[in-house]
């Protein structure tokens, strides 16, 4: 396998036989797929339903597929009438927010990556199923357990014992509160793991803050921390991770 | 037992029977073991030698013995030598950095209270020695366990175990860095926890603000938490927890 | 009384003996009473109605009673739609916005533990509410006086002098604002005083977060403190003390 | 009393009146004390030995005295050798250190105005002898208690009675630690309190941060706050505050 | 003048002379404006309509006037139902949202304490009505200016002047923003200053904290701070040094 | 071009010639324009619709046109209704928020000032409108670019290109979440650049500070920050810069 | 390759065959390497020469090789002495501040996992050295390149086209400052980036708050931080991740 | 003037021409003065002398001069020895910490930009200095006026008439504590204030934070501001608005 240059994108753009043309204000990353293993991501919260639109029309016709995140309910349903006549698929998840649209039929291929998703308790559950959403774009196979904190510490026993057999290559531990479940996670497994601080919790060291302190502070190494509720960006860095391994066993 | 009217220093002081000088800046509060289950204690920082030295005398005069925390080695020294031809002996815990005095062979009486100090980590230790000297002042018996971290939750087994045999009416429970262990006690002993953070650890969160976050935010309840560092109030709560049970065995 | 294994649970489970199935996202720690001393709560705030109505039922069949915290007046009407044919009876208090369920008449047994409660400002007595809730369900007696805030110290002398002849085994105490109320406290009386500072005021320090270093500097020992607004945390913590030294008498 | 025009200085400056010449780098405000009451402080803290010669030189030469203030013994000593051979006598404090220097035997006027200085620890009495300094450049008479702090209700009972009988027009309390004392004093007397938190205390809310926060969320109004350590803004103000009230008295 | 005994109130509390009964969790102080020459204040937030009515009912008996603070619309309409049939007069002011009750044409004493009222931006009225609220019933006159922010500096020099002409004994200054005003004044005046931060402002230092911090950081002294957006404690405090200055030309 | 008295305004207030009069609480600074180089801007936040329209008609007397800012749809509507009959045309832009208010007309004159505008993503567009419509006030000449943010470097090519061939004397470069964009920026040219953070961004460091705090430790010199959604501020300096640029280039 | 139980070790510890016996203070996990993947390594900051030697003796006596991180030169020499007769090699690196001890030409074991580490400024290198270190031990092959901040874009273009060609599993990126450069990279590489923030840097967001800010922040995807100037956690996540993939390979 | 391809250093790199090698951890930007207006300048903080001998060789060999910054006594001293048999002129500020190298006699082009400089305070030169050095390096005349701080306003009348009559086109305007100055010089003047906050100062908003929160929420707009006692970012964005301007009026 030949390494990509990295400045290929970049170069092009200098030469200017790369372009990126903006329309409604929107300007589509269309290769970065290609150049960070990653396919780009419509940030929904704050955009009007026009400009969605525009970028989930316009990452179909390069991708076939595009994936937006933080939509709500109204903004899924204003999308879906915009979209109305077109040969395009839309699938909602209320619990994640994010809305999946695809040419008709058309499915990520499979990486053969495999990434494991832990809550600590359920209310962590919206969190990562965005992650779940980026990975399914990324062609990784997932596996979840939920509500398995620390608080009653023998409720991780059975659940993390199914999730070993999965050898997964990734592992992604979603917790608000005092965020202690991925450092615990972290002393009893030899897999990379990204801790997601969610925004569960209330009074001082509230809203995330807490959990981020915690797994920033862990004793036990082998964790790496993504901003509170940034499901995405904890999805793409197992996803990555998966992918690197899975591109060692089929290669 | 008759309950004490909480007021009655106060009572005392309004009616002038009760008086406070003032020596060198320092207003001794002699009668506060019996008001408040707990004896005053020197609090050392900032503190000339000649001011700790008064405060010892009148605690001496009232109590017989007195308990100065936060002494450094050269404030011992120097204490040392300005009580030098008293019949006062000292005793200085270099690593909890307190400085015991006490008229010839004056021991506290003994209270039956229980009390189970538990460090996360080796650098935790002066924070619970400087809780095992107020406890002893206040009556209690206690024992220690160190270095039970949870980044091998192997090592905290049979630790916790004989901590469980000794059959403690209160656990303190210090830790660092992500504060992550009184939580998890917490969660597996019927024993209220007494949560000490300790200002070990760095970067976000460090110097104690992670862990003290991490215990406010503690998923398990049964747990209440004091400042960072401050291993005289975790003693005296748990010291207050314990002479409160031993009080009932007794009567 | 012999001391319990604190691992018991964990071996079990290790064993393959107790295991923790997972309904709609939901995983009840059924032995938590048992090992800590203080029965599950549902945390109710973000949960669905399903949820919490599963909840309910695992910890009826369980315990044969249930106490939801955290719970608006719209969820306590939709649980109490779903629970409707059930022979479950539902209490909800909505002041302290606590859910209580239970089977027919089912009482928690009585202990004979015995918890003040005592807040500085009216304003304040929602935590109380739910910090009595649990202590009701841990079989603990409580006593409680409102309004009794250091702005007129007089205030104080009676409700507390009233305190003193219930001789309480702990002492919950909130306060918002400048939280100054459980610092005081702990230096007139020899009880431990669990302090639980309330998200009351506003501007700097405001959310309770003035409250909350106020309690963690006070000068008086004696006095360990729980997160904002955690009521439930304040009664586990005040229930377990109440309840060891209650075991004591009873022995 | 004919009030002043609060622009005079500003005009005579637009007119070319009054010019503020600078001398190494340091430019004095010689009309202050006419303009506000109170006369310009040195703030020695960063100053070279030959800026503070300088300015004190000035003012000395416009005032007949000059304070300095944040002054270390080091600097104290050097500004005394630069100082030798002039008529200026100097008047170093180690402990507020304030470092006070007069033409021969100049004393400041007397107002009459009554200031009464009170510390809840031993180690708050640095910031209140810098309060007491500028107090008396301003004409003011003072009395002081010390370490009456909230820990023993008691002991404030007495200091505060005998500062009632002085009779202040205006009263200045510091404290660190909770910050607790100046709240519980405005509610107890009829009298402005200038509230002055100073850098005792260590973990969370430490280095004043929590006494400030307290004394903001104070619950009994008739308070009001300088920064941290500000011993100097807090004299300044009660000053004002006292001599308004005495040149009432002797109008 | 005799000065009065600070625990003239404690002392009858535990004499059992002087009780403070409990109704709807409200607990009134009914000795406050003789001990601490300030009426006590109903905070209305978060207060049903009948604890306000209650608290309304007991001043009014004792006093013949009260002052609720922070009443939103909807509490104020509510209030004037409940009472509605009996012999008092409401009055309330949506800007500053105070609401002053009294016995029929019951007016507070003039005590001839003078305040000036200054506010930086428009947006900071609704303080300064609450400040002038309390300090019409501490019997202060008062004058107001607005709008005489520090970025046209010339817009404050009538309104100071014409102040300046009022002889106030003290200012509130009220400001949000980068909260300049009041050491601009402070600069040019020898009068005391209570600085009022307000919370209008965004971004960075928004909600009054920049405000705050400026007004602690002030190199002009003679400026003293409260919270933000505590216009009774303003008023509170400018109130006592107005009317201690009051009483001394009066005697 | 001989430079103006800083001083004018404040002398001539001083000596009674110039006056501001108060209407509604609102004080207008007519000479700003001429004596700062930008026009004084009506903040429309939680000013009432009246307080908007007297000052909109008191800038229409002197100079012809007016700005408000931060004027949502609803302020804008009472607006309109309010100026009805009045000879002021009224521009509302939903997307900056700005409401401009002109004599029939009225155009402000042209100084020949560039500037460029960039932002980083297409949440950053209202900030640039509103310094955009501040800048038109100023007379300068702008250019703006979107959604070109380094998490794909290629895009800013193109457009960064055209911006240079505009040869802007000034940039304003708007940026939310990592706040990257501006420093990448100064890095490539040599053009002052005014950093505008934006309250885009969620979890810690969100709402504008991880933005705000990454342009002030921004490795590339040549760079300035106002604060977080100030598009006025950013305006208003960019504008400075160019306009003195243009008065050399046609000087 | 079968997938280990998570929880053997604790098993082990139940069932009492796996003890953690403590000295000085100090309890090793010595399996801690078997069940995740990395080694335990001695934190220097506050221990004694003779905690570090005791530690070293123990895990030389597992495992060959021990790593010291956090160690000064003081310590480093005390503990050669200690060590001084013992069959034990010491290394110590002084800008990475590790002290490597093995048994006499003890080599860890090839894996074949590579990393890429790339430091933003000069003063970036000892946490990237610290990195190395455990990265050594865990088998890994490394490459480096230095002081490739975005200030100068095209500085990058060579040094990542070189890491490019070593075809890195995983990248670990340290920057201070305003930390941009992993986010940047992470645009443009499909590989998993372990970003690191050091705490150069000064002012607000000094002290690595402000790079730590902008990492969680990046709006490229493909990135996870660990806290401040912590080298060996991002070492250790970044070795698990090519571990894994090297395992892969070899499989 | 035809403007320069931003890209153009950036298209050199990627085909190769231009490269950029490292020497003892350093890689010099040799061309940034040509790209952004300004110098590179050598950041000295925690940087050997080997290591800033090596940057100073370098960047005399491309520019003939070279500027370190946060250079104490003692690099200073060392630095001179290194380089001591060279034809390298060395010139160390010890005010502003700065240290000039250049080829015999070579001075930079002058620009005929004009910058003015202005300090609050006598403590805040230092970063003046800074400023001033980098300005000289950029081409720029300079003037400065110092201690002219807001408790006394009269005090800025001639320094600020003086600075006018220098007709500067960028004002560097430097204050700690308060921060107050920029804003209110920004009231009076039509030129672009660069406000750079000093980390003068103490207790809550002290090392310049609240200086900078000032700025950032300055009423007065046409005002920017630098991170905290960053001298040469404010020497440099004052320096290129100079240039600029400088240049349209030489052309």
């Amino acid at each position: 396998m030949t390494p990509t240059d990295p400045f290929s994108d970049l170069a092009a753009a200098l030469s200017g036989e790369l372009n990126s043309s903006e329309t409604a204000g929107v300007r589509i990353d269309a290769s970065r797929r290609h150049r960070t293993g990653a396919p780009e991501v419509i940030y929904g919260k704050g955009k009007s339903a026009e400009q969605i639109s525009v970028a989930i029309r316009r990452l179909i016709a390069v991708e076939g597929r595009a994936l937006a995140a933080r939509i709500d309910a109204d903004q899924a349903a204003t999308v879906e009438l915009a979209l109305g006549g077109e040969p395009i698929e839309l699938d909602f998840d209320p619990v994640g927010r994010t809305l999946i649209a695809r040419a008709p039929d058309r499915r990520p291929p499979s990486t053969g990556g495999r990434v494991g998703l832990i809550s600590a308790g359920s209310s962590d559950r919206p969190q990562l199923s965005e992650a779940a959403a980026i990975l399914f774009e990324m062609g990784c196979e997932t596996r979840s357990v939920h509500d398995v904190g620390v608080a009653g510490l023998h409720r991780l026993v059975a659940p993390l014992r199914q999730m070993s057999t999965f050898d997964p290559d990734a592992l992604v531990v979603a917790a608000g509160m005092d965020g202690v479940l991925p450092g615990v996670i972290s002393g009893l497994v030899a897999i990379p793991v990204v801790a997601l601080p969610t925004s569960t919790g209330y009074g001082f060291g509230g809203e995330g803050v807490g959990a981020l302190t915690t797994m920033l502070q862990a004793c036990a190494p082998g964790i790496a921390v993504v901003n509170i509720d940034n499901g995405i960006g904890a999805g793409v860095m197992a996803g990555l991770i998966a992918n690197r391994a899975a591109a060692q066993r089929s290669s």
